[in-house]
């Protein structure tokens, strides 16, 4: 399979119902419009196999995570996805192997109407960088910075099971090699936040107007609320028994692992947004006429620096300074 | 060096006179606005260690290169550069390379006015993936599609220098380890066209609204005329020895080595376009105006498909099918 089989690959899995760009793939770059009173919202990710998904994850679960990445940075902005590039470096040209890619990156395309615009092809070690391009009504995107103190710290769903699951998977490949799955016990809906994330785009704009910051948990709770923080200059109160999925995670793997993969353990793609206690009434009646999950509460944001965490009994567990600084 | 210290070199070294984005650097994505009647142009490019530059290449010519392929690319479509997004894998965060390598990207966004408007850094075999975001008068991106049966083939300037002159680099490097520079001979200006190309934005930009079609010489003459040749259904007759710089590199190389590296050696990044005859006084009168290198006529398109390569005696050297595939 060449170069160009292998674009043409991609080019035809993707094909699909998204509004097309002007000019999409095949020739030196793509070209799109911007709808008036729009503004364009861009990130890039990489991902690289056995650091950021262990070297046998399906081909499918690598071409859907690397578009959900970018699709969730996007959603945290309140954007609405339109355009992605891929830079796909392959150590060989594997139409099996392409084949899936395609189809779990193109499912989550067709998903939330994204066409793919272009890209490139390189041979080296297994490494995916995706480009996302999307919009917003211009000056709605909604920032880090915007916290305010009092605020809520609200979320749009459970954490921690990636980063659970994940342990399961690498344990057992410690344990034996090849992997035997059955002998692992994560349970299929940890498996699927590891492997299918799903990109919170639909919450993200719904909170568009309402929340005052906004941010995808990518690296961990504590490390990704630290960035809102440190850019809004100001602390959190967080309940750990309040993050959705919590008391799960605590009867399969006890107090401190689980705290751990719900504060720290990444991978979640939620949201964490900050919603002022007057715009509380109003994100509700929003999520529930838009038929989304309810977000949860899970503290307020403090005047005094740092985050400090509790558990249900108010016993503090970690008091930390703000501004971890991970990046992605 | 951890990664925030590392996006901060890179934040700073590219802090720059460019006109700012809406948002740039710092949060989940960045924020941009098109100008009233403008589209934007966006392409990505990977450069790989070992694959698109030999290992030992000097971190600010990496730096500089990995940005210069995508305003290549932009060029090719007559797009003024503004944005770019930086993707960047590394083995480990080397503090002193880093600075030179944000150095050498730095210094060629500051000659085109380009912001650095966010990326991603991730570890791993070094790897750089930039995407660069430019813009285009509504409908006035030069395609490759739109060749015409009699048009001049153009190119900006010669071809083959950086493909002869990594000749000498390899050569060098196979006779003896570390490479003496000293005892590989390349002149000193073919050094430099495959160390530092210089992407024709000017050029592009002068070629808008007169040129029929356009593309980069990246992967070599033939493969990327073929690529226009293609998409424009039409076929091409080119002079070998009518190619900018060809005369040197044949006193140099030899007749067979010249004739391999002019049409086939890539990595020049100097455009050819295609100029409908009647448009002809046009372009060179804007060109001068304009302090532009001349363009040099190097061929015309045919009916008949294939590219035909003639010598200075109109001796025939290649006549090949059109539709070499190649990705960059």
């Amino acid at each position: 399979m060449n170069e160009f089989e292998l674009i043409d690959l991609i080019r035809n899995a993707c094909r699909q119902t998204a509004p097309a760009p002007v000019l999409g793939i095949g020739d030196d770059a793509a070209v799109f419009d911007l709808p008036v009173g729009q503004q364009a919202v861009v990130c890039t990710d990489t991902l690289i196999a056995g650091r950021h998904f262990p070297i046998h994850t399906a081909a499918a679960d690598i071409g859907w995570k690397a578009l959900a990445v970018n699709l969730s940075d996007l959603a945290a902005m309140g954007a609405e996805p339109r355009y992605a590039l891929l830079a796909l470096t392959l150590p060989n040209a594997d139409g099996d192997w392409l084949r899936q890619f395609a189809d779990g990156f193109s499912e989550l395309a067709r998903c939330h109407q994204v066409a793919l615009i272009g890209g490139d092809t390189s041979r080296g070690a297994l490494s995916i960088t995706v480009t996302a391009v999307g919009t917003v009504p211009s000056g709605q995107a909604i920032l880090r910075s915007g916290a305010g103190i009092g605020d809520y710290i609200v979320l749009t769903g459970a954490l921690g099971q990636a980063a659970a699951a994940l342990g399961y998977l690498l344990a057992a490949e410690a344990a034996s090699a090849p992997v035997d799955l059955a002998s692992a016990v994560p349970p299929p809906h940890w498996l699927q936040a590891l492997r299918r994330p799903h990109p919170q785009v639909a919450a993200g704009l719904a909170l568009r107007g309402l929340a005052s910051a906004a941010i995808d948990i990518s690296d961990g709770l504590l490390a990704d609320l630290g960035h809102v923080l440190k850019q809004s200059a100001c602390g959190a109160e967080l309940v750990v028994s309040e993050i959705p999925g919590y008391g799960e995670l605590q009867a399969r793997l006890g107090d401190r692992r689980a705290q751990q993969c719900a504060l720290a353990g990444g991978d979640d793609y939620q949201l964490c947004a900050t919603v002022p206690t007057a715009h509380w009434p109003a994100v509700q009646q929003v999520f529930r006429d838009r038929g989304l999950p309810p977000l949860q509460v899970i503290g307020r944001i403090t005047a005094a620096t740092g985050i400090s965490v509790i558990d249900h009994q108010c016993k503090s567990l970690v008091v930390a300074d703000a501004g971890w600084d991970h990046f992605g």
